[in-house]
């Protein structure tokens, strides 16, 4: 009886622990979604309010730390639930990060709007909005151990780094053609970079989700 | 006395994870005098050989990794171990991904080697001492629990932003002199990015040493 009370009550503190990471990655993806709108409608008090989202991410970074630490000193679990922890402790780290590149496109977005638009923004936009999904899916695919999801993740990671690439290459073009927009172009390349290393987070935490189900290690076995 | 065995075992295992944790970061302080060692002497081979260096660190991470989940579930260890086995797990991530930065760089220098030379490296590969330092020195702070050490990592991180922000100016002037360098510039750009973030991985490392010494998070305080 004492033996079911406890497991019960281990269940609904890994219950609470998958909610706050969903609640961490909520908050996380208002910040992406955000601090490109601030972009496109040229609206800096936006962007420094995704600043100042930055820390209440970490503020949550460190408390789901040290929950993470309580129940694995309290109730030393094994198997599944000891890698669905650790594993946690891990995301925490990558959503925090997620933040960070979030605040860089914010502080550049301030800066961006104090001059004239360079071009009207399709593809930064277009990119935002997949490395939100990406995010969301990611740890989606983290609480209810969903490989095929992890995968997708995994496969959208390319339309990002693709989208990339374009922005890049359009942006070389507008530098070539014309050396007084280089500063702008150098700073909306900045962003679509923060862009690609969000995605690229989301995709570290499916490679990992992938490992913690499948108990196999695929985050590096590409050539 | 089976006790004694079992704790004298455990410290000889938490000597082992130290140890490994420092061949890592060896490694990954070579890939990074190697990859600006293969800028400066516009050495491909040197490059491709970093490049290849990539998937030993790859495989580390996943050992280490298992040796700490290994670590957790059969020695369910407390307090400052505890504190101290998490934060591996954390530290191989950042290990890891400091060696993909470096690949970066040396798949970026690939491509400027089949370019003319835009200027003498100077400020680069210095940039690169300081960011191998710091690593050396965070992962050092690390295994020995030494804030002191830790706090110097995160201020020497002042000097590498402080580069990163004269390079970019300097090859900004580049560009805009001369539009024939705009390609060339964004690589050397790009290669000074990725050191900057070598350094924020140290820098993350010192900051979370300081945090299982002293039980305190200074990650997020500053304001």
């Amino acid at each position: 009886m004492e033996r079911e009370h406890i497991s019960a009550s281990f269940d609904s503190e890994l219950a609470a622990l998958r909610k706050s990471i969903l609640a961490m990655g909520g908050k996380v993806e208002l910040m992406i979604a955000g601090s490109v709108k601030s972009l496109g409608d040229r609206d800096s008090v936006l962007a420094d309010s995704i600043i100042a989202m930055d820390r209440e991410v970490n503020g949550l970074e460190v408390a789901i730390d040290e929950k993470c630490l309580q129940l694995l000193a309290l109730r030393q679990p094994a198997a599944r639930d000891l890698r669905f922890i650790t594993l946690a402790l891990k995301i925490v780290t990558d959503l925090e990060r997620i933040g960070d590149q979030c605040t860089s496109v914010a502080k550049r977005v301030r800066e961006l709007n104090e001059e004239p638009p360079l071009k009207p923004y399709i593809d930064i936009p277009r990119m935002a909005h997949w490395t939100e999904v990406m995010v969301k899916e990611a740890l989606d695919a983290f609480v209810h151990g969903d490989v095929d999801l992890a995968i997708k993740v995994c496969t959208d990671d390319q339309v990002v780094d693709d989208l990339n690439v374009q922005i890049q290459r359009e942006l070389l073009t507008f530098m070539i053609e014309d050396p007084t927009t280089i500063t702008r172009a150098i700073k909306l390349n900045y962003i679509s970079k923060c862009l690609e290393r969000i995605a690229d987070h989301a995709t570290n935490i499916a490679e990992m989700v992938i490992f913690m189900v499948k108990g196999k290690d695929i985050r590096h076995t590409s050539p």
